[in-house]
C-alpha cells in the first residue's frame, strides 16, 4: 500500500507597507506550499520579495494567492467584475508575483485564488472561466488550487490544467461535500484534537464527518491551514504532527 | 559602409480604466518598440493585455515602462523610495507586464523607466542602482533604455546589463550632451521639418546641434518619439518617414 | 396655474490625474445641479478643486457624487461592501468633496450616488440603509437623488431625508416606472427630437411612454443629463432648450 | 504664577482595512489631541470612524493628520507633490477626516501635517504655502501644529493661522532648536525616566539640553508622544504623569 501523502498550505505575505499579518516566518517551519499575497488584496512589492525569499530558502512552493482588486476589504468582498477584466487582473498578478519570485531564485508553481475570488468560483460561471482562462493563457501548467466540485475544478479541467483538490483542517462540512458556511452550527472547528484527527482521517481515510454527522467522501490533494487567527499557528503545528504520527508524508503537489 | 539603422520607441498602455490617452493604434504602426505601462502610472491589467495583444499582432517589442507607484501624478513626481523598495516595485512590475504580454504571446524584452524615474537615476546613485539591480535580478539579459551618459548607463554596464542609448526627436540638447531642462529656451522642438531634419542627423550623422549651437556628439541606439501631445501622431508619423527616405533602416534594437 | 420647472444634472469632476472625460465646462452652462465625483471612482482632489470653482463660478449646485471605492472600474461595479464600511465610505467621501467646495467658496449641497452603488440602493436594502445613514449622519439636511420608488427613497424619507426624485431623459422606462435595463429594446434613446419631446412631457405633464406604449405617471424634481458619450452635450443644450422653450423653468431643487 | 499647561498629542488611526497599528484606546486615556489619519498614509473611512468615535467619547481632540497620497510608504517619503496638487490634497483630507468626525459628534479642530509631510514643510517653501494655504482655505481657524521656526510657521502665521509648537519627548535637538536627524548620536531617546524629566523641563522652564550640551530656549504648546513603537505607551503614560506631579496641567491647546 502506497503511503499516504499530502500536501500542507497557508496564506503568507498578507501585510502592507508598514503593516503585518500573520506569522510567515513560523508557517514556512509548518507548510508544503505558501500562498502568497499578488498585492490585489495584500501584499507590497518590497514585503512580497521578501517572503518568497524566505520560502524559497525553506524549501517551501510558491502560489499566486490572486484576488479581486480590493485591498481596503482584504479581498474578502465579492466584486462584480466583467470577465475579461477580471482574466486580466488574474494573469497581472500571476506575473508580477512570479517575477519577484525568480529575482530571489523561485518561481510561481501554482494559483490559488483568494478569499471573496475563492469562494466566488465555486458556483459563478463566468468568473470561473475567466480564472481558469487567465491560468491557462499564462502558463497552462500551473495547477490550480480550488474546492473539489466547484465549477472552477470542472472547467480547469476541461481546459486541461491540473487541479488540486483542498480540504480545511478547521471548517465544517455539509453532506453534499460543500462547507458549511461560517456562522452556522460547526462551520469553524476551534478543538485542537478534534481539528487534528479530523485532519488525518481525511487524508488517510478521505472522509470526514458532516455537521450532520453523515460520513462523507473526500479525496483532497493539499489541506490548508489559516495563519492570522489566535492560536492559528499551534494549529498549524499540531496537523502537522499528527499527520507526520499518522505516517502522512508531508510534501508538496509538485513533483 | 553599413546601412544605418535606428529603432523607434514610443510610450503606449497609458490609459486607466475608462480612460484614454495617446493612439495606441496609431503608434503602432510607426514605432518598432512600445514602452508599455505596468500599472503604476497608469495601465490597468485589461487594458495593458489589449494594447500588448495589439503591439503582438503589430510585430513591434514590448518594453515595461516601469515607474514610481503614482498613478494620480502619472509617475512624473519624484519619490524618495528607498532603494530595496524601488527595486521590488520594478521588479513587480516587469513581471506584471511580462505575465499580461505572455498571455498574449508576447514577451516583456526591453525595460525603460518612466517619467520622473527616468530622469532621477539619470544622476541619482542609489535609485540608479536599484533600478539596475531589479532588471538584473529578473532577467539580466533585458536591455535598459536609458540617456547616454546616465549613472544609469554606466551601473547597468558595470552589471553586464545591455544598455540602449536614447535619443530625444523633439528636445534640445546642451553642449554637454545632456537635455535642455523644459521650460528653457529651445527645450522642445516643435517645428516638423527641424524635428526629422535633426533625427535624420543623430541617427545617420550621430551628431546633433546644441541649444548654444554647438555641435554635439550622440550616438544613440533608439529614438523616442511622443505620442500623447497634439500633433503628436504627425511628428512620429514624419520622423519614421524621413528617417525611411534617408535610407534607415527601421527596426527594433533587438535580434 | 403655478409655472412649470425642473432641475438639470449631470456628471462632472470624472477625470483623474491626466485623465481628462467628459466636457464640464459645457455641461455647467446648461445644468442647474453638478453631480461632482468625490475621488472614489474619478476626481482627484486639484481636478475636483477646479470642477467645485467652475461650478460656484457657474452658480451651479455641487453635488456629492459618492461611489464604491472603484477607481479601475469607475464605480461601474456592484462591491458587496459590509452596511458599516459603505455607510464610512459615503461619508469620508462627503466630507472631502465638502472641503474641496467650501475652499472655493461652495458647499455640498446635495447627495447622489453614483454608478452601480445607485442601482444597487434601488433594490437592496442593507446597502440602501447604509447610504441613507451616512447621510443622516454628516448632514441631515442634504437631499438624496434617487430613482423614484427606490427602496433608498422610501429609507430617506423615513430617515426624515429630502429626497430628490430622479428622471432620464434618454432612458427607456418600463410600465412600473422602473427603467428598461441596458441592453433591451429601447432602453436608451438617441434621437435628439425623442429625447426632448420625452423630458417636456415628463416634466409638465408628469407622464411617460414606457417601451411598451403604456402610458406611466412619473413625478420627477431633476432630470440627469449625460455627458460623457458622444454627441452628449448636444443633446444636454437640447433637453435645455426644449424645456425652456416650453415654459418650464430650470432651477435647482435647493431654495 | 500661572499655572503650566500642556498639550499632548499622539497619531492615532493609522490602521488601514484588516491591518492594525498602534493602540488607540490606550492612546486616548492619556492624550490630549489625536492626530487621526485621513487615509492618504493611512486609515479606512470605517476604521477613521471607529477611532473619531472613540477620541469624542474620551474628550481628546481630534485633529487631521495630512499626508502625502502614499500609502504604500506609510506617508513617509518625500513627494515633490506641484503646490497646487498639494494644497487641493490636504483640503481633501481636511473635509473627509471632519465629516468623519461630524458623523460621530465631533469635529476637526486642528491640523498637524504627517512624517515625510511634516518634515519638508520645516524647509521647504513652496510646500509649506501650499499646506498653509489649504489650511487657510477650508477653515482659517484651525491651528496648524508644526516645529518651531519651521518655514510652515511663519507662512502659517503670516496668513493669520494659529501656530501650535510643537516639542518631542525623545528626540534629541541640536543647539539651533531643531531635531537631530535620527541615525545622529542622541536623536532618539529610549530611557523612560529622561524622556519624563526632559519633557516636564521643556514645559515648566521653557529649556532643552541639546546634544552638544548646550541649554536651548524652547517654547512650546505641545507634546508629540509616540504610540506604535514598543513600550511607546509606556513611555507616554510615563510623561503624562510625570507632568501631572509636577503640576503641569494636560489639557487642549483649544480653548
Amino acid at each position: 500500500m502506497a503511503t499516504p501523502r499530502t500536501d500542507l498550505n497557508a496564506d503568507l505575505g498578507e501585510g502592507y507597507g508598514v503593516w503585518r499579518l500573520g506569522d510567515d516566518e513560523a508557517l514556512l517551519s509548518v507548510v508544503t506550499s505558501a500562498n502568497v499575497a499578488c498585492g490585489f488584496h495584500a501584499g507590497d512589492p518590497a514585503g512580497l520579495r521578501r517572503t518568497c525569499a524566505a520560502a524559497v530558502a525553506a524549501g517551501v512552493r510558491i502560489g499566486a494567492q490572486v484576488s479581486y482588486p480590493d485591498r481596503v476589504g482584504f479581498g474578502r468582498r465579492f466584486v462584480d467584475a466583467a470577465p475579461d477584466d477580471l482574466a486580466a487582473d488574474v494573469i497581472y498578478q500571476i506575473g508580477a508575483l512570479d517575477g519577484i519570485a525568480r529575482s530571489v531564485g523561485g518561481r510561481v508553481d501554482y494559483v490559488k485564488p483568494h478569499g471573496a475570488l475563492y469562494n466566488t468560483i465555486v458556483h459563478k460561471e463566468d468568473q470561473a472561466r475567466a480564472v481558469v482562462a487567465a491560468v491557462a493563457a499564462v502558463d497552462a501548467t500551473l495547477p490550480l488550487v480550488t474546492l473539489p466540485g466547484s465549477v472552477a475544478a470542472r472547467f480547469a479541467r476541461e481546459a486541461g490544467l491540473r487541479v488540486i483538490a483542498e480540504g480545511f483542517a478547521d471548517r465544517g462540512y455539509r453532506s453534499d461535500g460543500s462547507l458549511a458556511p461560517r456562522g452556522t452550527e460547526g462551520a469553524v472547528l476551534t478543538d485542537t484534537a478534534e481539528i487534528c484527527s479530523r485532519t488525518v482521517r481525511m487524508v488517510t481515510a478521505c472522509e470526514v464527518v458532516a455537521v450532520d454527522g453523515t460520513v462523507v467522501s473526500v479525496d483532497v490533494d493539499s489541506i490548508c491551514l489559516h495563519g492570522d487567527t489566535p492560536g492559528a499557528i499551534e494549529h498549524a503545528r499540531a496537523v502537522a504532527s499528527a499527520l507526520a504520527d499518522a505516517g502522512v508524508r508531508l510534501r508538496s503537489f509538485l513533483p
